[in-house]
């Protein structure tokens, strides 16, 4: 093989960095053969996956506020001690508390259309709410349409051109997350959202909306993506076709929940601190087993990845399984603060909650933004198994706010095309998951910590 | 981004090579923009999925000599001239003619366990076999195990630590394909065969067992891979178990089917041909859908998205749709010969048949060995799409035998982590294909296709 003068890096093309910086041969070998034993082990007889079944299958609809979140709390910290953390601490942490009550029925005429109600959204008033329907394909059409009195129903679709699927959902989230609120304002009564997904299906998906402190909430639900193009064809054939929503929400004060924060004190830098994290909440009408009860076990899965390797980490390996992700955000933000009051210093933050599906890739965020450039001369030790991908990012929702103190923040990237087949939805089942895809995960992981263990980033 | 001097190509480790080796600025940019619109028309709105749908459950059990094989080899026969084909050829072929015949049943003691007879297998004695089991590791345990009169079953798993499932399956094929011949010569009465999966389920995988002339055949089963340990186990606490065996199948004389051979006229070189192709045929037991339906609908996707873009190809596009791969390969020896008497020149002949997941690159050969490193030149345009890997091989089983007649070959190489779970089952079905990863499939292999014909190879 003639290597030519004019080598182009992949990166040129897909901002993707996969050359190495310099480090030695020995280096490369020692590591290869960590990593070989790394994937081996949990890739052979884990108890991950039968964890996972558990996890979903016993606590079902983590939401905040839920019984089954505490429960599976504690069950996680409970998993961590036998896993041989040597000390586990919940940390107390006030989340919202929104629920569902009976199930939401939306109506055309006579037929029922497939829809979850929105995290957050208010009850309808009492016998429902029935008005006529203005289909909008974004935010920006509410400054031209009048939606005084009406349903505004938001029905842009993901689009299907962005390979990652997670481009194609944040290009089409503010329909979801802000599209209510903004309908709010200019007066309309009730809001449907298509839902974020490239499924075309009968499957609604959930997932938060949020309004800002004066607006008033109006009541907001997800449509099925099929339910979305028989609401969207039934309007052009009847612009007056009525809608009716029966949505019986209710928001409770506040409730105590808890980070799961478990430890190994590092051998040789006890201060610095390695964390590897998922959520453990998710939503409530869910197994959430991709979102993110897999994130939450493949945290496990490091640390005994590392105890059944003997592999004691230089630095302190702490695992935290985050509380309120999904509506609220308040573990993140409990746990960076905390962090930052003791004046922790997160060596890496490496979260996972893209799913449990085969891992491509990482991305990567530091102060001085070239982490991800760091972390790409260990390419060629990742690409045996099939992980290739180290661009910018910052983490991830929960690790992302300990960016701002100097920390070097993760995510795990997986293969995306299946997530949102799957997310805020009832079938994010524990069948869904892979047992290898998700081990395979787990041992990126794995690997990701020891590299940085050994040789910093 | 300072580019360090030591470069080390991932192939070092990976038998992957991931770089240029010249493509001008202007080729690339070019070509970026073709590749874009070929994954764009791939992803949005294509008749690809719903034609997987029809193809697989309109037609189920493919197998050699079945009426469906003949149906569905029809079907896309007129489908291929919708698409826009020139002319489409059915190439007479003869070919083994087994079946299954009613339900196998497979009983330890009172147990049933889940189990599928082997393609070609012979049929119990009336009334069924009874006998003894010694289960062994390996064909070569046969020397030195007295299996006279017995039942040999094969329990070697699959090895879980290969990231590529592929090479896993290889490792235990012997068992299957060769064991139960092998045990025959030694004087077993019977075979069973521990399923070639990496699941724990109950689902039992069917597949070729071979004989080679002069050896009487026995009757051959694959038990699923919970029924091989619980067999397993009962031979722990009894090495006297017995099990009972019903196999109904029988062989017919050799019956016609037909490839299918469609082609659009090459605009420059018409008399070079760039060959796309996967197998009509499934087994018996299943609707086949990663196991080939994904690759014939890729095949015809390829078409598809060339006429849509009314790109003309400058060499012949002809897209083959092999018959009988599963058992007997006479479609590939037959497109093999008839190709070397015309002595057709194939610039390319690129197999799909490892299932419609999401690709991740191809295996490429020709007779200089060096096809791959050629083609890794072409990295960069496929990095965007996660399409990383280029490594030597032989295509796949149907486009092999042009090998020897100078061609270059190639298979589209899609993450191996789940192909396993379905192969060869009743649960290879429609749902299990997810619509982005088929798309993404036929895409990578119009680009391929698409730079081949512009640049060669």
């Amino acid at each position: 093989v003639r290597i030519p003068s004019s080598l182009v890096c992949s990166a040129v093309l897909a901002g993707i960095c996969q050359f190495t910086l310099g480090a030695t041969e020995a280096e490369s070998a020692t590591d290869a053969r960590m990593l070989r034993q790394i994937f081996d082990t949990a890739l052979t007889s884990s108890p991950a996956y039968d964890q996972l079944r558990e996890l979903t299958q016993k606590f079902p609809g983590r939401l905040s506020g839920s019984k089954n979140l505490e429960a599976s709390i504690h069950w996680s910290r409970d998993l961590l001690l036998k896993t041989g953390a040597e000390h586990v601490e919940l940390q107390p942490v006030m989340v919202p508390h929104w629920e569902r009550g009976a199930p939401e029925r939306v109506h055309l005429g006579d037929r029922p259309l497939a829809a979850l109600a929105l995290g957050g959204t208010v009850a309808t008033p009492e016998g429902g709410l029935t008005a006529e329907v203005v289909e909008l394909q974004s935010l920006d059409a509410l400054v031209t349409t009048d939606v005084q009195g009406k349903i505004v129903f938001f029905n842009r679709p993901m689009d299907p051109t962005h390979i990652a699927t997670g481009t194609a959902y944040s290009g089409a989230g503010d329909q979801r997350g802000r599209g209510p609120a903004e309908a709010a304002k200019h007066g309309a009564v009730g809001a449907l959202v298509r839902s974020l997904t490239l499924s075309l299906d009968d499957i609604p998906h959930t997932g938060n909306t949020s309004s800002p402190p004066g607006v008033k909430r109006i009541p907001a639900a997800a449509l099925s993506t099929l339910a979305a193009n028989a609401l969207s064809e039934a309007l052009k054939a009847n612009p007056h076709a009525t809608v009716s929503m029966q949505l019986n929400s209710r928001w409770h004060d506040d409730s105590l929940s808890h980070n799961v924060i478990a430890e190994v004190k590092g051998s040789e830098f006890p201060e610095k601190i390695i964390l590897v994290g998922g959520h453990i909440d998710s939503w409530d009408i869910t197994e959430g087993a991709h979102d993110d009860a897999t994130g939450c076990i493949q945290s496990i899965e490091v640390l005994r990845i590392f105890k059944a390797l003997n592999y004691a980490p230089r630095h302190t390996l702490r695992i935290v399984l985050f509380t309120n992700e999904e509506n609220g955000m308040r573990g993140a933000i409990a746990y960076s603060t905390r962090a930052k009051e003791r004046n922790e210093v997160h060596v890496l933050a490496l979260e996972t909650d893209s799913g449990g599906f085969q891992p491509r890739g990482f991305n990567l965020g530091n102060p001085t933004g070239n982490a991800h450039l760091r972390a790409a001369r260990w390419a060629p030790l990742f690409t045996p198994y099939g992980i290739t991908v180290f661009q910018k990012g910052t983490g991830g929702v929960d690790v992302s706010p300990l960016l701002a103190h100097g920390a070097t923040v993760a995510g795990l990237m997986p293969d995306s095309q299946r997530y949102f087949d799957y997310h805020h939805t009832a079938i994010d089942t524990f069948d869904k998951v892979n047992k290898r895809e998700f081990e395979l995960g787990a041992a990126a992981m794995a690997s990701l910590v020891y590299l940085v263990d050994q040789h910093g980033l």
